[in-house]
């Protein structure tokens, strides 16, 4: 894997390759694979059509994918349409895979999706990681995924990347975690600890999760915010359908925008960051409850049964989620403001006051705010799915190794 | 002039052209146009070496575009270069040119930038267009227009497009302006009252002085945040060298980001927005002064002989910048925020408040903060290049018609 599977500039088949012929062949290829992916099965005349290339030039190309192991060939479409029957296309159940790990600040998690989408090995280890060294860390994830590509391999699958999604910021480079307060990590350089023989690209969860959320959501725009939250909360900017990283990799530090700016001391060195309002630990708080392991579990537990107090820190934590949101809506003017990660489980007691406030600070129709269906299983997806579309963005990359 | 001289996707010559042989030629000559343009006078030979083609293929595409009148030839190179000399190839002063107009608050102003980004023309009136109707404001407009064509005309220049700069929030569509509060214009369509035989294109002053910024500002990286103020406050934001529209075409609405979720009531329905505390008018009312035309002058003047009231007034405002910057730079991580417009020229008493508290609010190295030499000339600078930009970007599109 050569190309990074997710880039600042917006998403296309093939856009940063060369523009040569050989370039263009490579794009070719890529139209292809999209075109299969997105909308197959399809006949060859039919991608043709879609992708606006003569038949002959893409039964060249098709033909290419098939050798490759990318494309397979289901048999002669249903009768019924009208000219001469094709054999359909489809894109192959086998050969290279998206390989996805998350390191979270409770949990482990490794998963393999092939090029279709479909989740084919998964494997999860619950228990905090809090305070522990990055190695043994790494040691455990690497052992599940030793397990997670075995299994895959029995089924005719290879790995063409691994992604890694962390709850911290991760620098440009895509593999040093800068800082991970939560899991008090600074400057930790996953590339000389994690096996990297088929490519590693590592990712704040938040970004991964966002693209979860872009590839896999139902009527994702293009443009959205995502927000999502474990211990800190996290956003994650989505524009033209690429992701905004910002200078140093650190776009999307939502928790800490100031919202009351003489508010409660916060560990960035700031006051009356959003963190202080509606990160999990600062519910907890409000709420009179001690922190612990599946905070968003208990909160979600209390406020359904009524409890007063839950309920009123969901609400405070919701208007200032609101506050926040209107500065980062009036900044980006997205399409849509996306809840995932643990804040889609507390969704429904924190929307009612964060659209309130959203509304009341917006002077035409405030921006439509939605609750992630991935919730947290977003950053893992994201990550797998991240290498498969820099599979299908450069066939070529992969063909030879097949 | 057929491609949008400006888009959100990242600049680069010709990138959004198809992708068949002749999009490819077409690309290749924007990408002579450019490098001439920045690098020139240059040899064919050095034009090849540069972006990596054939003599030969760069012969072509340059003979081409001397045809076109979009380059000419100097005359033989000076000798003592290493091999045989060459003709010096530079951007031609006749041909195609921008031309940009503005609409301000208290001013109109035309003028008109050859492909070499020298200003060959430009008229300028004062007087406030508050509370005026857009018909005779761009009626005057036109007249202006039409001086300064015909002006440049004589010079042997001729008009590939109009770029207008407006104070408010333009449409994606490029030619309505939906909201201009401090002309009281809503929903006014330019394109069905300016001359649009040279295709027209609208946009925010803000927007095309963020442009102006990173065309012409000396080292000025491709991801910043560019704040201007005329009676609001706006920002453009710029990422990988274009500009992040948003959605609607709203995006860099800064002035309406809550500082103090409490404060005042500002026009927009929200309370407590930046403009409350650092507009114009905000600052003028916070040191006891009367609203009037020449606003940042008074200011600035006051300010200079030691005015107290003054000088609190735009340490306070420089704060509330500080608190809604920290927000702005924790979500798009820039990798610098530039002050331009009105704001370049109250920066001596603004930076000191603004610097100190993005400074307290930031974990590491605080995003740094400078003032554009462009200042209130910005807009209108960058409204014409955007024209030029679009030449250079698809020379194609303009060579049928030298």
């Amino acid at each position: 894997m050569t190309a990074p599977p997710h880039e600042t500039r917006p998403a296309g088949p093939g856009r940063a390759l060369p523009d040569t012929q050989q370039g263009m062949r490579r794009r070719n290829l890529a139209r292809v694979m999209h075109t299969v992916s997105a909308e197959g099965p399809l006949s060859r005349a039919a991608v043709a059509s879609h992708i606006g290339l003569t038949r002959a030039a893409v039964s060249t190309l098709v033909d290419e994918l098939i050798r490759s192991g990318l494309l397979r060939e289901l048999g002669p479409e249903r009768p019924g349409r009208v000219g001469r029957p094709g054999s359909a296309l489809a894109v192959s159940e086998r050969g290279p895979a998206g390989l996805g790990a998350e390191i979270g600040v409770d949990h482990l998690a490794v998963c393999v999706v092939d090029l279709r989408g479909e989740v084919r090995a998964r494997a999860v280890r619950h228990g905090t990681n809090r305070g522990r060294a990055p190695e043994p860390v790494v040691e455990e994830l690497t052992g599940l995924v030793r397990q997670v590509v075995a299994e895959a391999e029995g089924a005719g699958l290879w790995p063409a990347g691994l992604a890694v999604a962390v709850p911290g910021l991760v620098a440009r480079d895509g593999r040093t975690v800068v800082r991970a307060p939560n899991l008090d990590w600074h400057d930790v350089d996953l590339g000389a600890l994690l096996p990297s023989e088929a490519g590693l690209t590592v990712d704040n969860e938040a970004n991964f999760g966002a693209l979860a959320e872009l590839w896999l959501g139902e009527g994702t725009p293009p443009d959205f915010l995502h927000v999502s939250a474990e211990i800190g909360i996290g956003a994650a900017v989505v524009v033209g359908g690429g992701l905004l990283r910002g200078t140093r990799g650190f776009a999307g530090e939502l928790g800490h925008v100031p919202v009351r700016p003489d508010g409660p001391s916060c560990v960035c060195g700031g006051r009356g960051c959003l963190e202080q309002y509606a990160g999990e630990e600062a519910v907890m708080r409000a709420a009179g409850l001690e922190p612990g392991e599946d905070r968003v579990g208990l909160l979600a537990g209390r406020a359904e049964q009524g409890d007063q107090d839950v309920r009123r820190a969901l609400r405070d934590a919701g208007e200032a989620l609101g506050i926040a949101l209107t500065g980062a809506v009036n900044l980006l003017d997205p399409e849509s403001v996306v809840l995932g990660g643990a804040l889609a489980g507390l969704a429904p007691w924190l929307l009612p006051s964060l659209r309130a406030e959203l509304a009341r600070r917006t002077a035409g129709p405030p921006c439509p705010v939605s609750v992630s269906r991935l919730g947290p299983q977003g950053p893992l997806l994201g990550a797998a799915h991240s290498v498969v579309r820099a599979v299908l963005d450069d066939p070529a990359a992969v063909a030879g190794r097949a």
